[in-house]
């Protein structure tokens, strides 16, 4: 059984960070774990990436397969990524800043925007993004994943950085409810 | 031209911090880097580990092959990983804490004592360990290093762990000029 998450954004988006935070709760949930973050040219000209591989057995290829959710916060993100999804994940999109999906299972949330109006921070939209994962993730909790943000951010923020995240769960979790992949035909675009 | 730095240590002992600001002064090199941390049970139990591959071109294979550098904090830590290090690898430990290498290169650095002594903080022994590197390792700068410490860490701490790391950087230096290893024979121990 193995299990994995991609996230992808723009540089200063805080995916790296996001992405180490990620892996750590899932080290709490006592999962073998791998997290990469690969930075070639495109990663310091436009999107960096960094993925957690969740495992209950040792890992041995440390590379993603075919990903199970790719978390994407900007359109060059998502259209690079999204080949790498295997046929019934899961594309979880900024809906402001992901304009066109063709996916069939798709979640917009509005991770930025929130990000902006509820905490005046943009900065804090990486914790938003962790948030989101959570009702579509079996493989992580929120505990755990708050244990983990509490562990990697400084004191100063760490009220901010679990607000922040605490929201995103939220939205993804309204959302959840009023999403019917099974009825939805072919592929979505907006 | 491919380059395999890994750093392993006890739990706390911030060695995926470490590893995690060496990747992004790569990328201030304009290298391709690719880092990792695998979150194993023994990782939970004993020993963590970050590594990091810099190369001047696209990197396929994102898992080390054979180690240019291994950093060790711990005795545990460098068993484990020394039959990774290549022939002519070189191993930099922290001389408190591994009192045992069966190998040929080994620079011994007192990074821990020196934590505790000179910053009354053994936390900032993982900056320290950065510093050890920079003499030799011709792919990372001090000044690309220091600015991934300036973005990866707390403002409040930022200055602690920059004088941390020169600390280590300086200690590096002096036993760089100090060490022969062409004149050694076999392997070396204590």
């Amino acid at each position: 059984m193995r299990y994995e998450i991609r996230l992808a954004g723009g540089g200063g988006q805080g995916v790296i960070l996001a992405g180490l935070i990620l892996a750590e709760a899932g080290v709490f949930e006592k999962h073998h774990v791998v997290h990469t973050q690969n930075y070639g040219p495109e990663a310091r000209g436009g999107t960096s990436i960094s993925e957690v591989i969740f495992s209950d057995a040792e890992i041995d290829y440390p590379k993603t397969l075919c990903l199970d959710i790719l978390v994407a916060l900007g359109q060059k993100a998502c259209d690079k990524n999204l080949p790498d999804v295997k046929p019934e994940g899961l594309v979880i999109v900024d809906s402001d800043l992901v304009k066109k999906v063709l996916w069939r299972k798709v979640v917009r949330v509005p991770i930025s925007r929130r990000a902006q109006k509820k905490f005046n921070d943009p900065k804090v939209a990486n914790m938003l993004a962790l948030g989101t994962l959570v009702p579509f993730c079996p493989w992580v909790s929120a505990r755990c994943l708050s244990k983990a943000i509490k562990m990697r951010t400084p004191a100063g923020i760490t009220q901010l950085n679990l607000a922040a995240f605490q929201e995103g769960l939220k939205l993804a979790r309204r959302l959840k409810k009023s999403l019917k992949f099974e009825e939805i035909e072919g592929v979505t675009e907006v």
